[in-house]
């Protein structure tokens, strides 16, 4: 390995660390190049002032992602999935608690404290629902199950199962400029509770935010040793040193990720973010003074506004019915005159900041020049720099701030004879185009024509249109957002990705997907078919496979999660159902249907031999036969899963069950776990009458069941 | 569009089509090209006869592109999943039907009987089993809903959800010689399944093969226009034509896979399956006179011999420890010459055939050479041509036949300084390496140094032994095969893909993922989170979603398929529960848990205040309030999913229930179909008490319902 040369920095305040080269973090370590005499300066979006100098030279890539592979698996592969899972809100917790340092640092890039609404809250948010979600959705262990068990013989001896187990590698992180600290965290939440440990290569011209919160997590103590590393500039040869069981996840232009892409050597697991060239629609529905026309004004307003449009998913087209394009462009011009004052974010009355640089505002320049030579003129805003809100409060010239202001490009002409220009070209920031449609079809087919997006928005109370819409554009979005009078208020916005839900999108938008929940997490993880017999399976899944062995030594309901292993089973005796019983069931419940009561009608049935037990019955009598009454470890049946009904129960048929401990999940902040119990109900001729999953709480030990005294857990019932 | 020049053919039997040039299935007709002047001969496997000449002159692909797109995604889109699954079991039976003649074709390729029930039959499975997945997984709809809706705003009226709609392109398949009908069938059924058309390209060898199973698909006169095409040759420029919604599954080699991954336009899905270096492992406890030594031996057999030796899935390396190779090669020898017979595939006695082709023969022998060059030394078997049992019984010389004998290398040396070629080299044919280790973890390593696998299997009885192979290698393999005394009789086989698990690996083997049941038919699919309103979800999924308007005009249990609309709902008057109740019930149950009987024990416990109502009276008297007792549409309750008890019922609190059809799945071949009730029991103050998902079975229309008789579904019961 080769030594890389430069300072190993003691732990600081925020503020030092961008006097001279920002530091990077690597193997544990904050680490500093000795000569940055290749060093670039980061100016301030708004004045020109030199933030921070960029340098990574000498820097030992080979030993970060070595770190990473070895000391960063073991450390994290040491963790279940719910112990990441708490470990990322204790990271949401401290930053949190930082958070006002963390906005006035992005100021200096330009953003407002709303556009900071969006980086900062949004990336803690994220850590907060990967959190929850790993703890709900996920296993207390390592290995995630893929689906129900197949059965692949006859006699259920050898069945096969999916397993998802992490990537051995390391998650490296490219990422864009415009969102430093959700951009991030998107890709660190989801790779951190796999297991995967990160590098984070942040844009230069915002890496100083990305150290920031690097550094509020390194100062918790609580990141497993080289599961975050940070490569503050530039990461020569990186490509070369990656391979099959790593990944990189890219967020930026398209073209580079096209060329990073063939870069990527075979295994390497290569997924983009790029900006797209994002649609709203205006249904034919929501014309002037509709709310869902309100609705679309307002959003189409912070699109363009919120971080300057420098937003991979801003509306860049809005696709309107050619009679509302006037109104439209009004209404627009009149929202903007109102809510939007553009100027330097240190200023309070500031909704929107500059560009992040001089060489960004010139490159959306040279767009809109492009969109005007392919036919389009301005029909609101102006490419002259505009007079801005100083730091001060005042109001003067530009000066060497990045800034412009919002412009809607207008494009004559029917929507298939649209130059391509208006598909193609990004102009990335407060700029967004206008096309009018005659026809939801028509509307539906430019959509399909930015070549695959993030997202799209359509604004319409009119299912049909939103049916047409979702059937000829699902396929080139990431996302779709339907904007009506009902969720106007509540919406999160186009431009909002949730951690709830995928983020990314096919072709243009670069084919990746992030976010989506677990879905993220198991992008990095490698899904395997395991064949094997039921023994094998249970020893491998650690949940209880039917053929498996089991053991009947005391009733497991007297036995607490530190006694009961998977396995553990109650074979009950058995139990006769009289017509009695069914008619005393019937009264009791009020449940008088006739395949209970009527032996001709029941008979009739399709499905019913004649007059049969209510499954209600069964399950309720099933467990009566199970349940031990008194005190112990077993604290609740919270519910019931997969109830099938097999084969129904005549009078005077006898049933019994078999109940088996299939899946122990113990909580890590509780005194109690989840058992997860597989049922079987039974008949006198052993054919099976019900099978589903018992779920129960049950004390971690029995010093704990009998001091159980808690805050009631919300799923917990009777 | 260009026109393609060349001659439609009339429907004809299956032998003309193999006398001149292969015809080609092309917009919904049979196709040869005028001049067949570049025509190439495709000899016969054992013999060197010509069976067929293959020319693609004057194709015109764009053409059949363009029919995919258009005609085969109309007409495949204009069925539901259930309607495709139908067609897919219609094709098996045909092809079931015609099978012999498939095999006496397959013959001529060099296939015993036993190499085409992996080829023929196994591709007839496929369609069988993606028939019945695609009715009991998919819903009788075109959209597929992936997970639970996510709540985005406070107030619910808010929501997210995941839908996936099929690619509105075309799937390209570029197959391998070896398994002409299933290599074809795994990719077409999900293909079918998710409404995407497709264009079968065959290999060379094996295109007549392919050409004959098309054959008997068209002449069903079921497939739908453009559903499926076959180009019997050459694909000149095919891959400029394919972009965004388009998919294309190569298999074959791992260098041809990069080569053409490259070419692939942005958002094109390019999935590979390609030959890997697969390991099959000898545990440490499974010694010699173990039932898993004696699996291992015969699977390995089997592998080195089936198709002989041409699978990707096949065994290339046998990893066993050190002092049981020797014994390891006995054995095997000893099988070998007990049950392998080498020869034309027309003669009875014959287990393994020819290769493909001469040309294949070679590349297998270079290979061998190339394995020997590293330091390998054949142990078992000669790179002599053998002798061989000929089509008419009799032993002789192998001519012009593409015949080689099983052969096993053999390399000395530990572990970690075996050479490259053992991980790196393929002979594909019936060719293995055998390396030794010392440990289980070497083991692992060994396995892993393959880059990636489709397979790697494992004779072991040991948990211990199986867990650590399990956690070191799942990330290098699409499938891991468990062998024991348990499943050794019933296992489906090392090299044996099964529909229900995927088929692919990482690294090496391509990436790819095929089959694993509903997975490859999602992966012909966009998945798109969509998000709006409870209303507008509804509307654009079919299925009910809280918060959306609801109908409550007369019982729904009273409406026929015909009459019910998701929304039809039902709210139940109250009922109050008392101490008596609980008494009652726990005295008719049996269940006499303490949280239901003991004041004082049950107020001890974390959950509940004191006594409280049991959770299976509370859904027992819930279907007391919503049943409809008289016979009707409703015909019966065959399970319940998803029940939580959210909050504990107390002596003197009343319940009701709030029933709402949620989801309506008419089946195809019955007169009924399922219904989902989402049901929320809830108490007088309006709290939550239970939810939960209510399956019913109901008659599509009431004289169905009166009528109702016939086969007892064996899902279907109380």
């Amino acid at each position: 390995m080769i030594e890389q040369t430069g300072t190993i920095e003691q732990p600081g305040a925020l503020e030092p660390s961008r006097t001279g080269i920002l530091p990077s973090y690597l193997r544990d370590e904050w680490w500093t190049p000795d000569t940055g005499d290749d060093a670039t300066p980061v100016l301030d979006a708004s004045t020109g002032e030199v933030v921070t100098y960029l340098s990574t030279q000498g820097v030992d890539l080979a030993g970060a992602i070595a770190h990473a592979r070895t000391v960063g698996q073991t450390s994290l592969g040491g963790l279940t999935f719910h112990q990441r899972a708490l470990l990322l809100k204790q990271f949401g917790l401290a930053l949190t608690a930082r958070k006002e340092e963390l906005y006035e640092l992005s100021k200096r890039a330009g953003a407002t404290v709303r556009d900071s609404l969006n980086d900062i809250d949004g990336g803690i948010g994220v850590l907060f629902t990967y959190s929850s979600k790993g703890r709900r959705e996920l296993p207390n262990a390592q290995v995630y199950l893929d689906g129900p068990v197949e059965s692949l013989s006859k006699d259920g001896s050898f069945l096969g199962r999916h397993v998802y187990t992490r990537l051995p590698g390391v998650a490296v992180q490219i990422n864009a400029f415009n969102f430093p600290m959700w951009g991030a965290l998107e890709k660190f939440a989801p790779a951190f509770l796999a297991g995967v440990p990160t590098i984070v290569k942040p844009a230069s011209p915002t890496a100083y935010v990305a150290e920031a919160w690097v550094r509020i997590l390194v100062e918790t103590g609580l990141l497993p040793a080289g599961s975050l590393q940070l490569v503050s500039g530039a990461v020569p040869g990186l490509f070369e040193q990656l391979g099959l069981g790593d990944l990189v996840g890219f967020t930026g232009s398209a073209s580079t990720a096209e060329r990073l892409r063939a870069q990527a050597a075979p295994g390497l697991r290569f997924t983009s973010e790029t900006d797209s060239i994002n649609a709203s629609v205006l249904g034919p529905d929501a014309v002037p003074g509709t709310p869902e026309f309100d609705a679309y004004v307002k959003q189409l307003m912070v699109e363009l506004t919120t971080k300057a449009g420098q937003k991979c998913t801003a509306i860049r087209r809005a696709i309107v019915p050619s009679d509302a394009v006037a109104p439209l462009v009004e209404a627009l011009r009149q929202k903007i005159a109102e809510r939007v004052v553009v100027g330097d974010p240190h200023a309070e009355s500031v909704t929107m900041g500059p560009l992040v640089s001089l060489a960004q505002r010139d490159e959306v320049l040279r767009a809109v020049g492009a969109l005007e030579a392919a036919g389009g003129r301005i029909v609101l805003g102006t490419t002259d720099a505009p007079d801005v809100t100083q730091a001060d409060g005042t109001t003067g010239p530009a000066g060497e701030g990045a800034f412009i202001g919002p412009i809607l490009v207008g494009f004559d002409g029917e929507a298939a004879s649209l130059p391509d220009a208006v598909h193609d070209v990004e102009a990335f920031g407060p700029v967004a185009s206008v096309l009018a449609y005659r026809t939801v079809e028509e509307a539906a087919d430019l959509v399909g024509r930015g070549g695959g997006s993030l997202v799209t928005s359509v604004a319409t109370s009119d299912p049909g249109v939103a049916a047409t819409l979702l059937a000829r554009t699902a396929a080139y979005n990431g996302r779709l957002l339907f904007l009506d009078r009902d969720d106007a208020r509540t919406s999160t916005g186009h431009g909002a990705p949730v951690p709830h839900l995928v983020h990314g999108g096919p072709g243009r938008a670069g084919g990746g997907e992030e976010l989506g929940g677990i879905r993220a997490v198991l992008h990095h993880m490698q899904r395997t078919a395991v064949q094997g017999s039921p023994a094998m399976l249970t020893a491998l899944t650690g949940v209880w496979h039917q053929g498996a062995a089991s053991r009947s030594d005391r009733h497991p309901f007297r036995k607490s999660l530190a006694e009961l292993a998977i396995g553990d089973q109650l074979a009950s005796p058995s139990r006769a159902v009289t017509l009695d019983d069914i008619e005393t069931f019937a009264n009791f419940t009020g449940d008088r249907f006739y395949a209970h009561m009527d032996e001709e009608a029941a008979a009739a049935n399709p499905f019913f031999p004649g007059r049969v037990a209510h499954g209600y019955l069964l399950v309720s009598w099933a467990a009566g036969l199970f349940v031990d009454p008194d005190p112990g470890p077993v604290l609740a049946n919270y519910g019931l899963e997969n109830l099938r009904f097999m084969t129904p129960v005549s009078p005077d048929d006898e049933i019994r069950v078999v109940l088996t401990a299939k899946q122990i999940t113990p909580r890590e902040t509780d005194d109690y776990g989840e058992v997860r119990w597989d049922a079987v109900i039974l008949n006198q001729r052993d054919e099976i009458v019900a099978t589903y999953d018992v779920l129960t709480l049950v004390a971690k030990t029995t010093e704990s069941a009998a001091a159980a005294a808690g805050p009631v857990s919300a799923e917990a019932g009777a």
